[in-house]
């Protein structure tokens, strides 16, 4: 988990799947929009979440681009995209989803819902060769072994090739950083003593580097 | 500047001076709150702001805080805070005003306003010794040589104990962490060709590594 250690910005994509933006009731995006959560809310595949009193906190899995050198308007096609990404992993963006729903109504910042400590359980690195096409792969999560989470990458909105142009269009991306792409429908509430799984499946076979464990 | 390549967040204070509240027309917070900023909008005291086309970019001049070494829960005393600050620094938290103004209607996250490439104009790291109490110096930012901010930190809402108390509650704070404690009022809009210079003052005297000078 080299880069979780290296990284200085981790972004964080909203309302990417159809399904995912009907649960919350929320808008379809025009453009993709994002958020920042801060490197120090991530912890490694088989660790502890700790929700904090009061909060009620939301798995969303996540497939997460691991960003190979600096780049800044970076053009929207595939070659270009696939250009500056290193590699990959599996990400759950723990959101405490009352902070962030109170946040939303006063026009606040996302980002103390999103930032918690431990609230960004990441697999191991991915190498690329794994996933040969990132729109073509499955993502689940279960909690407590009953599936919560399963779609496929090809249901993003914006496609990866689209992110990172908008986003570098925004800000550089530099080696290290983290893009997380959005989460599919099934986003729900996780407690305390809850076992949470995810992984990526590509053809139907599990990457092993994209196991993720939390307790 | 060793600090501005190292650092991996960037925490952002919003209204912490009233009367800035007020010129901004929002409520004075009763909790502190706070966004990021990403580390690659930062860039050194001599350079250039690239505003882009159709943003409309404020200045906001801020004391900086660069964090010494990891910590959570920091209690809210002045000793305990002392103990974690490395030194300061002055800094620009440049923002796309219409673009958060459109982000807090629509209750989605201030990143985007917040995080283009340049806009986190920082002073070189001024030593610890250099300002003995930081509730008691005067930040001043001047566009064109004319006065546009000039206050004393000592009018911060939620003194810096309470900040890093209340940061480092939600989420850790790293080595070479910035913390930005909020602006004084007098934030206003700078365009291309504006001269930008920001200082921070001591019993009168200016603390030379604090100048920023933005074209
Ligand atoms: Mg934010
Ligand atoms: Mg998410
Ligand atoms: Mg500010």
């Amino acid at each position: 988990m080299t880069f979780s250690r290296a990284s200085r910005k981790v972004i964080a994509i909203g309302r990417n799947y159809v399904e995912h933006v009907k649960e919350l009731h929320n808008a379809v995006p025009a453009t993709p929009f994002f958020f920042l959560k801060p490197p120090s809310s991530i912890i490694p595949p088989k660790s502890t979440l700790r929700i904090p009193q009061g909060v009620h906190a939301h798995h969303e899995v996540e497939l997460a681009l691991i960003i190979g050198h600096r780049a800044t308007d970076i053009p929207n096609d595939m070659d270009a995209a696939m250009s500056v990404i290193a590699g990959y992993a599996v990400a759950i963006d723990v959101t405490a989803r009352n902070v962030q729903d109170d946040a939303k109504k006063k026009g606040l910042p996302w980002t103390i819902a999103k930032g918690f400590d431990t609230f960004l359980p990441m697999s191991s690195f991915i190498p690329k060769s794994s996933i040969p096409d990132p729109h073509n792969a499955v993502l689940k999560l279960t909690v407590n072994h009953e599936s919560r989470q399963n779609d496929s990458t090809n249901l993003m909105i914006f496609k990866i090739p689209k992110l990172l142009s908008y986003i570098s269009g925004i800000m550089s991306l530099e080696p290290d950083d983290v893009v997380l792409t959005g989460t599919p429908k099934g986003v729900g509430r996780i407690v305390h003593g809850d076992v949470m799984r995810a992984s990526i499946h590509v053809d139907g076979d599990n990457i092993k580097q994209g196991n993720i464990e939390i307790m």
